[in-house]
């Protein structure tokens, strides 16, 4: 079993200046902070690090910048996510060029197709690029759920090194942890519900990447530690602080998906004076006016005072 | 907060004889089992107890042979399952009639609408039948998620006793148990979800309505007197094991849907010799030959040794 | 090839009192102004009939109106919609009891399953009533379509006489039709895509089931007319008029599903004068205020002029 | 109402060598085929032309190779599919650069968003690129449905020159087609759907982009003429024809989604002698053996005789 990419990952947030362009004091700042925290591992290029709203120079200049800051201190693993094999491949090599731990892909997405094509499609991907490869599932982006029996016959035969499973689907993630488990434990196993880790704990997950993380990660450290320890009652009392937290992503109004959620981590982390602005990638809005008072609320209740106000926040997207 | 209706409540599956009427012997011997196996109440006429198939006449027979043999030795639960209002109004009756201590439904379902008329919909039933009202959250057959703030809502008001929550959704389950703390614990949150009742317990969950507890209950007896004691440890074990022995819901071929999930069940049950017969209603066909074999496998692994054949309880179905 | 039920076959809405009794009087006025402006069959307990906000008594109800009124004029098609096999035979049984010349069916709903499920449950309806069979392909209700295959199968094996296509899948419609022609014509295929049908008529279908048809039928029976003409500029001509027409489910605002469509066609016939009140079935509200005048406006440009008031329909619902 | 992009504009299939190259050859033969058989325009890099599948370098390729071949003889239209906002205007602007005459782009994809910003991807396409523009209404790929209202309101500004439907949605392609006209038709409405294009033309489509066309394209502009002409009987005569080609995408099996859509195009052009190959993109596999068997019975039973074998088309795509 794998134990480089074991423990506490999270996908890491890209700070974005007010005109939109890559805020690398603000992304050293948070990538120092989380390596501090004791993660085990970054995820950069994951759906929270607006993969999807990057272009290609962006992703290279995302990448460029996450291996000068990580500095080897933790792994690093690269989403490369596109809608089929060949453009993925582009990614993953740019991503090993570079000097990425591991890359990791969803499903194809966009075109429509069937199990076949998603079985070739990762061993492809796993010919042409010598690095771990770990599968996205997180059908509610590629609407489609990766079946347990596909994974762990991919990860038998050296395919994939793991998974990151955001498919919301408790009961799928118990059944591949066993199926795991009772095949020698080659894949990885990571949750990305950052709300419910301790579920996924429970079941034996190899570790977390947990979105929220980016606002706060010394809880998920503290949990991860505490579930390597058997300290149930400890992994519990630190994801109930959390969930607490992840209602950041419930308090706002008239926005929704990817800026209701990664539009209340960025805003989260500009209150606390990590990001220097909320800015989000077109065509999504930053977070404004009651919006970011309603973040500032809840980080308040849980502990976390702001260094800035929220009406500081909300001009910080405007472009001078 | 209500205490009636807390812990492991399981929804009791129906036993047909082979030509499809209800097995009230079988029925017995399953309500006893359950019942000496120290479960909290029993749940009738639910999803896996053919509701669905049943006809109006069956499921009055159903109720009535189950109070009959619950006998007051727990509470019991009615699924009051139909498409709108009027409909479940009219089962409503019929389960008050006869003498249940709580009755449970769904969304509405089959004609479009939206969550004015869901909200409507349980403060109709409310107003129309004087007993404890549980929304039944099961977004797979009724195509729509129930809002945590609605139902929130509707347990401040006196609408609703509790939920049963059978979305696999966990992050949803999450944020609801968070929310109804917050507001006073107007609810009673029960998991559907068999195979991760562990997990809802970590958030706070008031029992669980699990399947699978009709072919093995004693664990999930244990599982809740952990939980009340804060043993983590033994939570995990249980679950563990009934999380091994929910594989006879993945191990056979050929079958879909109710007939893999329930028709895995009666068939434990079969083998077990709880259940005079496997069969299943129509339009629905009984598991045969080597899906069986496979459940009659799966037990064995588990520890729970079949009383009869796989081609005794194959045989069940034949009409004489 | 089935000649009897070819042409114009509304599916009637039910007019309600405003204590949601059923509006005999109205009812009969409706059927026959459908009868006069010369439809060639009426479809009863259909989706937009509300059979699934109807308890079984009031199906048993609307049936015996629905024959008495309609007096053997045109056949008469009954809706027999409930989750599973047993349930729709019971209601089959009844209106086989009560004179109907058809039934029509869904796929099982609720409950989950596969093709097996669904061809056995058609065969098993047929073998338990003596009347002519109709498939009724409505995914957006029982989320799942009726593969063409299976249908023509049932067609040649004598099970289904027709299929009422609400499907909302015109490539689908259009391979249909041409398997069947293919196939001999063994189904009888109906649209009920009421602001489509020229293009139904197009792929060569036997006749449609316009919901509008309630509000205005005498265009969808002079485009039959042209069809079997062969005069496809008067098929267009009627059917633009007609689609003009049916922007009554698109102008209110704040209601959604049932409420917005079936609403806006019965606030349309109480504007009418054929129906006394637009009452809706609970747990659906009536449309109100500016929701009716918009209706109004559009029967108004359309050239059918209003015969009550916006307030009077709007207070039409106000139980004495 | 722009009168450039009205009529016949197939997208068309990319031919490939057998080791995944562009083939040249082949892309200009079909080239020259479509333009005589006299369609109004060409659209590359659409869902069939494999835009999901080409890298960015690929895609470059394809959009040069077809203005060269094209030449000027009619209007070209070029895919710009990508995720979100930033990553199709880079390949907008690729697009403009190589000399397109208009771009087509889909709403966002992959991350999770709404109707705003849905809006403000389409209007800053437009502020980055000046093209003219179309949507790409296709849910299938997306998994949204554009609504009618705002892509009325985005031609009216001036930001839409048109839409490619592609939603098989026929109510709501007619109502669009009605609101345009009202709306003084802004909007240019190109129906996608290949087997119903008689119905889009009844509802007053401006023009088809039919992806059987690449395989018999002189029906599709026979059709046009006629429905210009006010002939529906041949509309219909046409329709039918092509609508019995188009089972060549129903004959095979085991394959699914584009390897079966596209994949019988592009057997049925090797087998016609137009492509030399019918490889296929990455990871999709080509049809062989009796897939291409089945596909050469249709298109013989339509009158198209092969020009090759079925064996020779199933050894094309063996890398020498």
């Amino acid at each position: 079993m794998n134990t480089t990419f074991r423990g506490v990952i999270p996908p890491v947030v890209t700070p974005l200046t007010a005109d939109r362009q890559l805020d690398r004091a603000s992304f050293k700042r948070s990538i120092d902070r989380l390596v501090d925290a004791g993660v085990n591992g970054l995820f950069f290029l994951g759906s929270s690090g607006e993969v999807a709203f990057s272009t290609d120079e962006r992703r290279r200049e995302i990448i460029e910048a996450a291996i000068e800051f990580t500095a080897g201190r933790v792994p690093v693993l690269v989403g490369c996510i596109d809608t089929e094999t060949e453009r993925v491949i582009a990614h993953a090599k740019v991503a090993a060029e570079l000097g990425a731990d591991a890359i990791v892909a969803t499903a194809p997405f966009y075109a429509l197709g069937g199990l076949p094509e998603i079985e070739n499609h990762f061993r492809l991907i796993h010919e042409a690029v010598d690095l771990p490869l770990f599968a996205y599932d997180i059908p509610v982006c590629v609407h489609v759920k990766l079946p347990g029996d596909l994974l762990i016959r991919l990860g038998l035969d050296g395919v994939l090194t793991g998974v990151k499973d955001s498919s919301n689907d408790d009961v799928s993630f118990r059944f591949l942890c066993d199926a795991n488990r009772k095949a020698g434990h080659p894949l990885v196993l990571l949750t990305g519900q950052a709300g419910v880790v301790e579920g996924a704990y429970m079941v034996g997950a190899d570790g977390s990447v947990p979105g929220l993380g980016n606002v706060e990660c010394t809880g998920y450290v503290r949990m991860w530690q505490a579930y390597e320890a058997g300290d149930w009652a400890t992994v519990r009392t630190e994801q109930d602080k959390l969930a607490a937290l992840m209602n950041i992503v419930n308090v706002t109004s008239g926005v929704s998906g990817f800026g209701a959620g990664v539009g209340a981590f960025k805003t989260a982390m500009a209150l606390l004076g990590i990001f220097e602005t909320n800015q989000m990638p077109n065509p999504v809005r930053a977070l404004t006016g009651a919006n970011v008072e309603a973040v500032a609320g809840v980080l308040r209740e849980c502990g976390l005072e702001p260094v800035r106000t929220a009406e500081e926040v909300s001009a910080s997207t405007v472009v001078a």
